[in-house]
């Protein structure tokens, strides 16, 4: 589907669904970015998943979110339950202009859904020239080192900056092996997954993406991975007002209320101790990039070039939309 | 050798290689507390080290630090090669007098040294009741992914919260599999080092600490781990105006320079949006140590709670200090 019908598609879908016009549509930019980017996992996959949350009522689709100025570097935002792209798109805007104001923005999100990718919002910090930091928490994937209940969501750590090429330097990752977003592709499609990333429920190693599902991800380097997942709870839960703990509801299986999702978006200039920065990362990416390579490797990449690659590729072409998704995409926009 | 009396002893060596009394003492404090928690690689292992780069003057036992102020919340220190626990002392306690004042306290460090563990650092912070992050890049011991060559530090991420008990949440975890301290340790020692976590030089993998310590220590999680260190070299050399890139130097090998190492230190109020964090951390950490655990796991901990027990353990006993190191010590103290 050409891309300006499909954005047209899915903002008459959320208009559909009662949010306005201008909601609907940073909604549809974050979920064709994710299809652009190729993280399918993120985008039309999911919207099915939304439309049901906001039916339900445990998505608001016309939301008093409430901004709260504690300085000029500090805001706090209470989403109260509008869908994530919106009360993400509001935060990182609003770090952006307390950045540009006092040289560092931090924002905190309560009561917010899942947002979609990260890099999504850092990128758009990046665009303006700024530093960032993004932090979500999401539902029970990981269980804590030395258990075998899961509880952390795969909670990522994204981190931005400039670098004075036109491609942003984007790290975006979670801290489980596997991205749930994958799994979930995966256990649709019936593909398996590798080895050593995931146990089933009852704590035995398995392939099989179902069954993975409803066990327990595996986190990156054990203790490590586990407490860098528990840092971003307490960061985005108990710091922000979010749900935390493993209190944060799977959005495609639990409608028993709210998600009620914290992000932490923190934003900084990058020029803030040296004059320079921008031929200093120049240098940085350009010194990493002439060492010498392992076996097999044309190129080293910085993290975001390959999605920024991806994205101006898939710019060109029209977004292939698999057929089940593309009756969802029928069916909704029925839906009055 | 009891407590009081080794710390007299290391007082008394940094005081004959020309720091004054209060800079010694600083230096004391944190050797100490590296061995009391279970660091010794970040102990008196590297007393040696510390002099040897003092005679040489790369480390200047007089500095002339300057604290420029940016902003009430920002502050940038250039610390004209001083040690680096001077530094980082100073970074640290100017992060919290911001934070305390506005919020939130950032302060970048430039022209530092090695300043031990990060998380003796953000612990400061945590017993002020604050929530800090403290970011250190370090000499190359891990290869970018994709590349042969080893070029990031092994480049800790730290994060501390208080956690209302008096055992504070320290995450301290470096982004290589194996802690080069550890490594050197074993290189000392003789000891094998496990499987798949180094490669020699020549890019295969080796059990041999000796090799590894030339070759290149492998990362957390492949591009993942890759882009946590190339995001904390950015963060700590780029952005403060320290040496980045592969550019700072090894302490213990490389006679040519200052290392200039650059740290970050990043510090918040926890209730800057709610006003029950002690509260929320306190029932966040009860869920997650009530959770099932996994066969053989007696207790679920949390970051920092080990060392802390260790530290406690250990404040009791005299601290038992290696025939080698014993002999270090003895040959400082007769330098005038």
């Amino acid at each position: 589907m050409k891309l300006i019908k499909l954005k047209k598609n899915i903002i008459k879908i959320f208009k559909q669904h009662g949010l306005n016009n201008i909601d609907s549509s940073i909604c549809a930019d974050a979920l064709i970015n994710a299809e652009l980017v190729g993280a399918p996992s993120h985008g039309l996959s999911r919207l099915k998943m939304y439309c049901d949350r906001i039916k339900k009522k445990l998505i608001n689709p016309k939301p008093r979110i409430k901004i709260k100025k504690i300085s000029q570097s500090i805001s706090h935002i209470d989403a109260n339950n509008s869908i994530g792209f919106v009360a993400a798109n509001l935060g990182i805007k609003t770090a952006i202009k307390n950045a540009k104001k006092t040289g560092i923005g931090l924002v905190g999100v309560k009561n917010s859904g899942h947002y979609g990718l990260s890099g999504y919002y850092a990128e758009q910090a990046v665009k303006k020239n700024l530093i960032a930091f993004c932090f979500t928490n999401a539902p029970p994937a990981i269980a804590p080192f030395g258990s075998k209940k899961k509880l952390f969501g795969t909670n990522p750590i994204c981190f931005g900056t400039p670098t004075s090429s036109k491609i942003p330097f984007i790290l975006d990752t979670s801290v489980s092996i596997i991205n749930r977003g994958k799994l979930r592709v995966a256990a649709s499609t019936g593909k398996k997954i590798p080895k050593n990333v995931a146990l089933d429920k009852l704590g035995k190693p398995t392939t099989d993406a179902k069954k993975a599902l409803v066990g327990v991800q595996l986190p990156i380097a054990e203790f490590r991975g586990s407490g860098l997942a528990w840092m971003v709870d307490i960061l985005c839960g108990v710091f922000t007002g979010g749900n935390h703990a493993g209190k944060v509801k799977d959005p495609f299986d639990d409608f028993s209320g709210p998600q009620n999702i914290g992000h932490l978006f923190m934003v900084m200039k990058p020029n803030l101790f040296v004059g320079n920065y921008n031929q200093r990362i120049n240098k940085n990416i350009k010194t990493i990039k002439k060492l010498p390579k392992l076996k097999g490797v044309r190129k080293i990449y910085y993290p975001g070039e390959n999605k920024y690659n991806r994205y101006k590729s898939n710019l060109k072409k029209s977004i292939v939309i698999p057929k089940n998704i593309l009756e969802v995409l029928k069916k909704l926009n029925a839906i009055k």
